[in-house]
């Protein structure tokens, strides 16, 4: 009855919704209070006052008819510019209006830069571990990942092992850092080896390779870490990137997708993505929020709440003796599983109410992930669970 | 470098967008008060206070966290309870929250109902004159539509031509009442005919066939019409809605689906369509957008004011000696063109300042449609361009 497609992603879903759905069970049971659910990456700082501040202005002063009203499915020429702007001021960048396509998020945002340029069988290289859903993404439009083994030591992108998986059906290469799921930040090296090979590759397999900029999480960066911007390192960069995070806003789908002039037919693809956008069916990114984020483009999150929750977390763990990725940006933390099958290790972990995501879920098995976008009170006292849960595991 | 589909779809790109854009171009050399822009349906009214007191009040008093969060990829609970509610009340139906799925619109719906139900080579069936974005939907799909042509006395759908066209092959029927492009609204004769074919055929041809009722206009219908809710004449059938319309939305992509518990397998179904509406990119409904929409859904949008457009202009051209379908309901008039290539017409007619659409765009030549989500004053206005227009071809 339904689709074969469907019937395949039923079977496979979510295990971070899946997980979100268990910790919401366990919570039901035991109490909200008792459950350390760091299963969801759903921002738990409110949008800042400006935000709010902006809807109300722009309902009581706008003209409806604009406000809520259909215009390019590109997105409103004002808010495309009041982005381009803002990038420009922050990145040394020479953005125009034309350069940017409001979208329904950064999931929606990929998924019309990927209706764009993939054709079936294409592949996209990502670095493990990634994201789950790339794999549905591109599934939609029938091409393939490809998943590069990161180096262990570091999780920067294993860049000889990247370089040999470039074939003639490479189309393109996600890249997002600070990254879902390590908290890891793609060093300026890194970046610029990986544009380098790149660009031999488009030479010597004589086609466009894309490179694919998804990011969410641009700005939680800590520890002094200057935020950055890939379209340097490389022509063919397209980015894409959500107020989810930044703004705390991820229930309301606004993002953004930037097409440089460097492109390759820059005005070809913008044609194309605007297309995408229309014919997938997002039509156009909500039209209140694109009015409303364009208010708050200085803004972001209070990224201190975060931090401390890294730091509590990190330092507390390694304590215990897990073994920790130290997270530089994001609000993950990528933690080694003391046993090969992290997937036991959850279920056990669950015994003592933590909600933790298997790294089967990204790619990339015996470890887990913990997405500590939660209360710091909660942070805190979830360190006496992992305490019996490193005994468990006789570490420490 | 694009896509081969989007490549194709840049080729054939959406002839109202098209038509936006001429007539966008055209108010910049005679200036906007000078153009008669009968080419897009964005409302023309405002929505109702009601909805801007919400926004303000949910921005003032509920928690943000929930507020502009995630949620289930299917909305909100206690927005699809208020939602399945208002329908009972409304269409003596037995919805719970669960029959109702929040969608980015009325297009997302179709796009992820579409992603749920359909595989490569299937048919959906559609009635001509039809909404030229059913095409690029299942196309997303690799399905083919297949056009019924209709009673070219009536508008009614040709019901012997229907049930000819269904084949081992056919997947879904849209029906679109009040209709888009023709303003017609489709009989309870015409719609207990079709469920009794499609009832037969399922029998006769051992499989499901869905029918997808797209309802944007549901609301808008004129002279004392009652408003009608589908499900009741066919067990599979599977409702679109957008407020687009009702709530003078457009650009907000708020709207709902909703799978009746008759429909085979509906708890099936409705897994597939949460987790199509997350891996298609749409992953929820705008959260704000959710929230505002259930406090307003007993308004609706001031009839009166589509009402006198509809009616001066029906009149007005039909004195004129143009052949007019008599609107019963949305925002369109469906117009024979005088001459037999609808696309000469149009061109001449934008000589007078008017947009109008070409009927192929619609999968029917040989008329035109007008979009009178327009201005009273600018409706009566148009008269006199199309008075011009009429003595061109002779007529009256």
């Amino acid at each position: 009855m339904l689709s074969k497609k469907i019937q395949a992603a039923l079977a496979g879903s979510s295990a971070i919704r899946a997980m979100f759905v268990e910790g919401k069970e366990l919570a039901e049971k035991v109490g909200a209070e008792n459950v350390f659910d760091f299963s969801l990456g759903n921002p738990a700082t409110p949008p800042p006052a400006s935000f709010n501040r902006a809807v109300k202005e722009l309902i009581d002063k706008e003209d409806p008819i604009t406000l809520n009203g259909y215009m390019s499915n590109s997105g409103y020429e004002d808010v495309r510019a009041a982005i381009a702007e803002n990038l420009n001021s922050r990145f040394a960048t020479n953005f125009t209006w034309n350069n940017v396509v409001m979208t329904v998020g950064a999931a929606g945002g990929l998924n019309i830069v990927f209706k764009t340029i993939l054709d079936p069988e294409d592949e996209v290289i990502v670095f493990a571990p990634f994201f789950g859903e790339y794999k549905s993404y591109a599934a939609n439009f029938d091409a393939k990942i490809v998943a590069v083994a990161p180096d262990y030591d570091t999780f920067q992108p294993d860049l000889a092992a990247f370089e040999a998986a470039i074939t003639e059906k490479t189309k393109a290469v996600i890249v997002n850092t600070p990254n879902n799921p390590t908290g890891v930040i793609y060093s300026k090296e890194t970046m610029q080896k990986m544009g380098e090979i790149l660009n031999s590759k488009e030479k010597e397999l004589k086609k466009e390779i894309y490179l694919i900029s998804d990011e969410p999480y641009r700005e939680l960066v800590y520890d002094g870490v200057q935020e950055d911007f890939l379209t340097k390192y490389y022509h063919n960069t397209i980015v894409g990137y959500s107020f989810s995070k930044s703004l705390s806003l991820p229930g309301e789908r606004i993002g953004y997708v930037v097409v440089p002039d460097e492109v390759t037919d820059a005005q070809t693809m913008l044609a194309g993505i605007e297309v995408a956008n229309r014919t997938l069916g997002f039509v156009n990114a909500p039209s209140l929020m694109q009015k409303a984020v364009a208010c708050c483009v200085h803004e972001k999150t209070d990224l201190a709440f975060y931090d401390k929750n890294r730091k509590v977390l990190y330092e507390g763990l390694t304590k215990l003796g897990f073994t920790c990725v130290k997270p530089q940006g994001a609000f993950y933390l990528w933690m080694r599983s003391p046993i090969a099958n992290e997937e036991e290790f959850v279920k056990t972990a669950k015994k003592y109410n933590l909600i933790l995501v298997k790294g089967s879920a990204f790619g990339c098995g015996g470890y887990v992930r913990l997405a500590y976008c939660i209360s710091n009170e909660k942070v805190v006292r979830s360190l006496d669970a992992f305490a019996k849960l490193a005994k468990e595991y006789g570490l420490g």
